[in-house]
């Protein structure tokens, strides 16, 4: 039996598992935990049940919300016409915290992949296609990977809507805000060359 | 209003106050358990209700756990006449991990600091004396820190118990296993040449 008790021992080893923590850290954070307890335990507990149970993916753009409609499809004044297509919901919450980009998303939910066997009805691709149709969109922009799963599945998408009107255009490649091109791997200082811009 | 809504944004900012933890590993800790909610999410929140509800202090060593004894006083096997004094629970689940100790513990539950007005009353030394007393003990081993702190700890609870028959010691100090002689620090190589031994 564990020195501090099974259920101390269970909760450790639960969270051992979550991504980013090992053993250590959750340790430390049980016993965080278990300290301040006046309140900040029950208080996660509670948070979690209940996310637990409401979390659920919005029904038109794929983002995770807690009702059938998420907050950035249900707001009037975002509907601008464009919807930016991201791989995943993290995605989308890093552009949201940008703030840049005040139209809707559409979340695809991976990246396509020959050797995973994910083609274009296992992402929400055919669903971006009705949104198109459906929302008066004038704008799609694809805000993916630069990686060859990420491009690839850009290329797909913009050669299936080529038929219709709506414009696809995907992020700028270049140097990183603050990047030193002295630590640029080759391809970016290449890529932001080639797209060099007048000042 | 966030683009994930308010409660799934409360439970990312709750988590990323752990320590250890950030905004960023928390959002991804918090989409890993919203993705595999059939059942993580539910089971952790009913782990940490439960441990938040019935996690205390041992009312004999000060060890966390979920009984007013812990398994460690309540294992009749571990009345060894030896008591190994620490300064917190996080070093009780260190050396129980080790397995090299069969007797009981005392959770000091901190150190002696003139700077902070921490003093013998203020950690559960009266209550290691009364120990000492009332359960034959024969042996203190004193794995505190090598800090200023622990060790002034140690020197305070080594005069204390000096009027009574009890073996005050305390842990080797030397190389740590693994440890290479270029890394280590001046204090610790001359901790270890000073206590040589035969081989």
């Amino acid at each position: 039996m564990p020195a501090q008790g099974d259920e101390i021992e269970t909760l450790i080893a639960t969270m051992a598992r979550l991504p980013g923590l090992g053993p250590r850290s959750a340790r430390r954070v049980v016993l965080h935990l278990i300290r301040k307890r006046a309140g900040q335990m029950t208080q996660l507990a509670a948070l979690m049940a209940n996310v637990a149970e409401n979390a659920r993916e919005c029904l038109v753009c794929g983002n995770i919300t807690q009702s059938d409609i998420c907050p950035i499809c249900e707001d009037p004044s975002r509907a601008s016409g464009e919807i930016c297509v991201v791989t995943d919901v993290a995605d989308l919450w890093a552009l949201e915290r940008g703030r840049a980009f005040r139209g809707r998303y559409h979340v695809l939910g991976g990246s396509l992949s020959a050797l995973d066997e994910i083609g274009p009805d296992d992402l929400r691709i055919p669903q971006l296609i009705d949104r198109i149709a459906d929302e008066n969109i004038t704008e799609v922009i694809l805000a993916l990977s630069a990686t060859v799963e990420g491009q690839t599945t850009a290329h797909y998408i913009a050669e299936a809507l080529a038929p219709t009107a709506v414009a696809v255009t995907g992020l700028a490649q270049g140097v990183p805000i603050g990047g030193e091109l002295d630590y640029l791997d080759d391809g970016t200082i290449t890529a932001a060359l080639r797209a060099r811009r007048r000042l």
